[in-house]
């Protein structure tokens, strides 16, 4: 059942030679609650924010590229595309994250979209901690998948 | 208020030249919710389980360290320990993962604690996808933070 | 003469171990040359531009961060403080880069800020190539350095 | 007009997933100008000079592999060849760096060939810093680029 | 000869334009000798061990992704399959380490192989170094190697 | 015994809080056995051999520098000094390697020296390999350290 551990149960980077190369695309999301007070500051601030947020974007990207550094038996793939969306949640005081991964290759590339959310909430974390530490970030998870011999899928609500 | 940006709202790694090195530790915790079944599996499986919890618990102090790397205007900072501690819990069906993190510095280690945290339940997803898709990662955030001007913060329940 | 020399001619990291730990700080510039065409798309465009220059801003601040494993002989620092900074120069149709570093370390950060600087015009480059291969980068130099036994330094224009 | 941003302005890596695969080629040059003396010094000197120079052929090259991870939407590519060849400019008083970069991929190997360049220039800066500080970095740029859709490029002198 | 040095004995990495996408498989071996003691205290004492020997199967596994940025002249492989098998040698004194590495490529994955092995031993050595500091690595060569035009390679014993 | 685990046996970063800094120094020894013909070839060839011998030191000392990154619990160090030296065993037909480290920290260096070691081997298999795939690396292992509440350790022969 679980394919990076060998009869022996000693990890392993499970082999996917036999995989076809087929194209593989992934949609993750997540979010970052904070107070009403910190998102307004984010977002209605009278600095220009264009940096605040693009740092959290161009984060998550470049996330995405270390991800097989990061998680230790994930493959190395080069990525095709990515891109990673923020956008202001004001009835639930969040930013909410949507990162999505394309490549062609032998694996999916839902670790590399699902690790481009949590380093873009981590980033928005360090930009906002100076004025609120009480910052929680969750709701990462998978919401689309597709390529590869599983087929797609598409997370049920 | 957003010490990452300067008067103009350009983004700079803040300067933390004037600050005192003091000893530093920080806490962060986070759990990766998954189904009743795959729990068990990691948990009672037949199979040896040391190499799961440990790629997951070595993954996440391997991913402190590489802190200042991800996010981009986190200064580098040399840890004196760091620890990742998982534990069951049966009833919500969930990895509860526990970061604590030391150093004596300028700034705090909480980013190393929440990154730790992020990608040690990353790991435990990547391990486990194969057998369940629609594990959610969540409850990432700070527990408390020791050392520096700020003084102690306790997250308040 | 050549300190990254042993008296047999080879490459070492030469010994900081007596040196004393000061503060240093160092200021590099640079430019990267374009069309008015290019220039004026970058500043002038109908699209918000933040991301463009912020992406320059933090990639320089990265590289900084990431100088003793690009530079074979370099020391690792722990930074204090990283600015990048931008600005339009209409005449000479470029972008001039100035990067600040400071850090207190037995060893200067001339080369932290000079890679800021690199990287920061190389990241520009990235961004506009599309529209013109023709840039240019140059201008590369060290403008002042203070800290350390050899003390201040200020280029001579 | 800029590919690496999206409609609304937002920085994303931009989707290659329809290119071809195509062997690609650049050739990047750049240049560090120093005194007669320090130029003197790094070809005449009495210490054996492989390693300085090597280390900047070295450097280079390294670097050029790790372009994807300095350039925050650069695509990963896995490289075919590198050479980073440098020569002695007694006339200008510089040394004079030319890179060249080969790959079968999606994207064009510029980036790689002017990051080797760059880098190649702050090593050997590096190398001799402690006898110089006024050398300068300079006319960095992509002399020739070939595969692709756009087809082959030359820069016009 | 050497094929990373051009006509002029320069450093280069090596053209593999050329070369076929061939299935490439390379195993290599090594060792690690302690006293009878440690390697006791590794397999026999009442700590659960699954640690101490996930920590060198992982850390063997990730080096072998980090080949190219350790070896200068190394070609980035996306690698399609990793395992680290360490077996207790009672007779010698030592734990015997196995790792596998398999990719399509044009360039053969021996380099790999042999770091994933050197990586192992050394996260081994550190992991004991607080009870014995005179183990010893060794034994690290090539078994076998497949794919390219070489063809298959057999270590003769 | 076994200072990277807790008393539950999971792995971990030991606290080195309560330690002194103080200046550590360790020196790690090595070796590549390979045929007479190729240990002539590097040495007496007709080629320059500078950046041979060049890359594996260059390496070597790129690779302490990346100490804290490769072995899992290893704690990041700001090197002070590292330096590789490459001796021509003609008798036992072997390239001799040295790496000496030192730091002013809270732990010792010895994994720093033992990497570089490791991977100056490894560098000059991967430029030799092309001739002769038999070679053999062996013999690592620590010669002496000092500093730290341990005192002077030196390998008894």
């Amino acid at each position: 059942a679980f394919s990076h551990l060998d009869q022996d149960g000693n990890i392993r980077m499970v082999d996917v030679s036999q995989k076809d190369d087929t194209q593989r695309r992934a949609v993750a999301v997540g979010r970052i609650a904070m107070s009403p007070e910190t998102l307004s500051a984010v977002y209605d601030g009278s600095l220009p924010k264009g940096d605040v947020l693009a740092a959290a974007r161009i984060a998550g990207a470049m996330a995405a590229k270390k991800t097989s550094a990061l998680i230790p038996m994930c493959h190395l793939l080069a990525l095709h595309a990515v891109s990673v969306v923020l956008s202001r949640n004001e009835q639930e005081h969040c930013i909410d994250i949507t990162a999505s991964v394309s490549c062609t290759g032998k694996t999916g590339v839902e670790m590399e979209a699902l690790t481009a959310v949590s380093v873009a909430a981590l980033t928005i974390y360090d930009m906002c901690k100076a004025v609120d530490k009480n910052m929680e970030i969750g709701g990462i998870m998978l919401m689309e998948k597709s390529g590869g011999k599983s087929g797609q899928y598409f997370r049920s609500s």
